[in-house]
């Protein structure tokens, strides 16, 4: 891939909702001279009971939007999307287009010793068996066990990380997994990073964590890098960052001011239906 | 009122999900003759992060679906359609339409003796302070704490509702309510009544529970008699009740089953924005 373009123009990074923002997140840190344009679709969240041609629909209208505001890559920053809508919208758009499961999916692969790897998810993500089948492509020798946690979603959105009842919880879901011989497990959905210490705990040292939305930034800096697009011109404290929703803004300006490393201050709201 | 019908005519009764299944229920042990067809918007769920208009809207279409099950009576089974879009689509629609939080709102009225009224519900329905209003309204006297409890829904629907975390919870949210003096207390969110055991349990005997949904019941019971439309020729045995959904048509039936007194065989999905 060869392309031309502004290295100045921002990332475009999308999700059905808040969760993203913990990949937007590992962006700043990792390419902190990237400037970014977020949207959150939180009128449509959760993608995970839609159906492909659906979530196709949106990430097509989302692609629309964000290439109104020049960005010179895009990262579908959503799990249900990247496995049921990348395939398509890459073959579409001609600049880079990355998603979160890849990049997850091959670190674990890369990871694993025991060849035995957990996928925790959403109900949606782990019925879909979307890591499960990458990891086969990649390795036919992984065997992998998939746990839906789904409470972990809003017990992260209501602010209980830290709370004890989480913990109880945790407990519940991943009691299996931890007596279980995986070595690797992956936080495959968006809000798990935010829970990563204390399922780290829990799980014990000897199970290796992935977090996608660590690698998805890694893999980017790479594609940056690689096209020459990367921003050289900029110091990194005037990075500019951008929110966009569809619905709601004031609750995902304060989710995101709770897991940002700074305070956003303003969210625009938008028609994504128009796009 | 007056209305010709046909007795025999079911009920209709929908909601933005699965939670209006406790309105459901408490029809079907109040009134054991009429069938019932009822109707989870579960594409669009939750309707507390939409606009007002598009409330109206999403109603004017359910009605017109069940319109086409020649219902003889609609029961808005969710708070906030019940709050944002009753007074438009009653007037619209020959037949009864009534809503949720109004019966809700009267009983906690009548029932206080300290004037002192607590609601819980969803962040969306505690935010609009649609109880409040109402219940001003009725008694200007009254005074009213509200408290959103946004993880009551996922820990229901989730099928915590007897798990230790969930007494955790509930004393997380309502310890300030139970300190304040309050001698009642308003369920506003049709998933509460599945948590009333237990939230009766740690607000004690001198806190009046007032369930909506009951309360509904009650009232449509009275509506159908005062109008000479309940249904008299049918053995109770035999009511038919009639499930459809706008999305994810087995998740609603695993949790219809879980809180139904009997099983349900089919629920069939269907596209809502067709209507």
């Amino acid at each position: 891939m060869s392309i031309k373009c502004n290295k100045n123009a921002p990332i475009g990074v999308f999700d059905s909702g808040v969760g993203g923002l913990t990949v937007a997140r590992e962006i700043m840190r990792q390419l902190p001279k990237e400037h970014i344009v977020y949207f959150g679709d939180t009128a449509r969240v959760p993608y995970g009971s839609k159906s492909q041609n659906n979530i196709i629909r949106f990430s097509r209208q989302i692609i629309r939007f964000l290439r109104t505001q020049s960005v010179k890559a895009i990262v579908i920053a959503c799990n249900t999307a990247s496995a049921l809508a990348l395939d398509v919208v890459r073959q579409e758009t001609e600049i880079p287009v990355i998603g979160v499961v890849i990049p997850g999916a091959r670190a674990a692969v890369q990871a694993t010793e025991s060849k035995k790897i957990g996928v925790i998810g959403t109900e949606a993500t782990i019925r879909s068996e979307m890591y499960t089948k990458i990891m086969k492509e990649m390795d036919p020798e992984v065997s992998v066990i998939g746990k839906a946690c789904p409470l972990f979603v809003p017990l992260v959105e209501e602010g209980f990380s830290k709370h004890n009842v989480t913990g109880e919880i945790i407990d519940y879901y991943l009691e299996s997994m931890k007596e279980s011989d995986i070595d690797t497990m992956i936080l495959g959905c968006t809000h798990y990073p935010l829970l990563r210490t204390r399922v780290r705990e829990y799980m014990g040292e000897q199970v290796h964590i992935v977090n996608p939305a660590y690698e998805t930034a890694m893999d980017l800096k790479k594609i940056l890098e690689d096209n020459d697009m990367a921003n050289e011109t900029l110091e990194e404290e005037h990075a500019t960052y951008s929110f966009y929703v569809s619905d709601a803004a004031d609750k995902f300006k304060q989710f995101a001011n709770s897991i940002l490393p700074y305070d956003i201050e303003t969210t625009k709201q938008i028609n994504i239906e128009e796009y």
